[in-house]
């Protein structure tokens, strides 16, 4: 069972309510709180030491990644981070000074993003350290941009370089989207937006499942970082597999109109001269995910990483 | 340093912003997000294996207590709850039955409470099994109760009975203070309030230092638990030490004017017969606490149950 399927499986207990627009399924949920204009955003996400971040790692960068995580999900519905709530797990021998570092690049990122961290709890913890947040956003009610809404025909685009994330510390030092996302909405019909955290391959299956849609992907098209392309060569795993599978590029992978695609390359461009923008491939009606490249057009399997081999 | 002085230090790092009418250090943060005549409740919190419940605790247990221990700190507020978002940390070997049931309890509770429970994540947990909960909800913005209102004077009560949490199970079981919180907000002036996690003594402490005044508490007056009564008995720790500091009592205590004390005590009764309510004190203005009982009056120290000794 994988993550998708549990969290399907523990949702089913869960109630919802009236004023729940969206519920789980969705970067974050929804709330109509009774604003005339505005929705409300809530989510909730944790770094664990051993797994989102190590022993090793500069506190002060886990501590970002901690808010960061949660202001990427922001992003991906084009919405405005306001405020954020902090659970600290602490194991028996954590070190003050570490913790204290942690917090103060979370609350750096928080400064930089004008959230307001307002709460928190610190408990013991028999295992590692971990930080859980929780935060709220809002957005605009009719620019919020879901997973649910691409089209048969849509093209697809992804902002940044994919792959190599964890290797170049990237994970650590990213940049939410969220100016991007923003501009995205107020100037173009998304139709459909995720930030990528769990891959390309994975991430684009979520919004396509949520759209009951399909796509094809171009090959050459995929924005493979330079960090992924130097593991490459030095004899690690295919290049395009690791933009693909890699993970934690947190950018944003969104569907418009295809005929918005020229338009909006070309405004990206004089917008966000120093982040790239690809269209990467688009939306089909069959849903299965289909990759083109020099050998042709092959569906991409479940789990494409494993059966990627160097050409 | 214990939490409270942990968490004032890691405090000082964190942000706010114009929209947060009360950060950390009460029960709940208070957000004005643009609603005319409400605000909006923000926490968080965490129960852990091994910390707040154990291997052999009922998983749906601990999944009630999980949104529990949040709806309490609403309720101190005299808040109405509306939506959780839950993450779960997972250790490796998990029954993934035991997390089912977990959920299952979990939603049990907020289906009572008309929570909707809107999103979550998952974690790998290199230690124990662990749930961090976040919760919105709101309340009246002229009947928000804060810990910080307490006026010398002022009488001191508490719902129900304290002590023995832990060894009678209460803990996994009690029900939070919703109702009885927004009916005193709104048939009296409550003037601070806060839920009862840390024991009485402890909790008292907080309530008073934010509200920068003391107190004198009436030994005979203080609601002592069957459960601690019983473990007293049987050679266990002073009855009314433990419901000073056993904790995890998850009652109200607040301040009110004297002049209400005699009409709140006779209107509680006819709205709540099944719970008790005891006036345990009052507000002083000088900035300590004492306990007043058959020897005379004396402080109460600061960590007051090692000093206690059966008469």
């Amino acid at each position: 069972m994988n993550e998708l399927e549990l969290i399907q499986r523990l949702c089913r207990h869960l109630p919802l309510n009236a004023s729940t627009v969206v519920g789980p399924g969705d970067d974050c949920a929804v709330l109509d709180l009774g604003l005339a204009d505005r929705r409300i955003l809530f989510k909730t996400d944790a770094v664990v030491e051993g797994v989102h971040f190590t022993a090793e790692t500069d506190p002060r960068l886990a501590g970002r990644k901690a808010l960061a995580r949660c202001l990427s999900d922001i992003a991906a519905m084009a919405g405005t981070p306001t405020h954020a709530v902090i659970t600290l797990g602490l194991p028996p021998d954590c070190d003050l000074d570490r913790v204290d570092n942690l917090y103060a690049g979370l609350g750096d990122c928080a400064r930089q993003h004008k959230v307001g961290v307002v709460g928190g709890e610190t408990t013991a913890s028999p295992g590692s350290l971990w930080v859980s947040t929780a935060m709220l956003g809002w957005v605009q009610s009719d620019r919020c941009v879901l997973r649910s809404g691409a089209h048969p025909g849509d093209a697809l685009f992804v902002s940044g370089e994919l792959g190599g994330s964890l290797a170049s510390g990237r994970h650590l030092s990213f940049a939410p989207r969220l100016e991007e996302a923003r501009w995205l909405a107020e100037a173009f019909d998304v139709h459909a937006m995720i930030d990528l955290s769990d891959g390309l391959a994975g991430d684009l299956r979520h919004l396509l499942k949520a759209s009951g849609v399909g796509a094809e992907l171009l090959a050459h098209a995929v924005p493979v970082s330079p960090a992924a392309r130097a593991a490459a060569r030095q004899g690690g795993r295919n290049a395009l597999a690791a933009a693909l599978t890699d993970g934690e590029d947190y950018e944003l992978l969104f569907a418009v109109s295809a005929a918005d695609a020229v338009a909006l390359t070309d405004r990206w461009k004089s917008r966000f001269p120093g982040t790239k923008l690809s269209c990467i491939g688009r939306v089909m009606s069959e849903t299965t995910v289909t990759l083109r490249d020099a050998q042709g057009r092959r569906t991409l399997p479940l789990h494409g990483y494993v059966h990627f081999q160097e050409p």
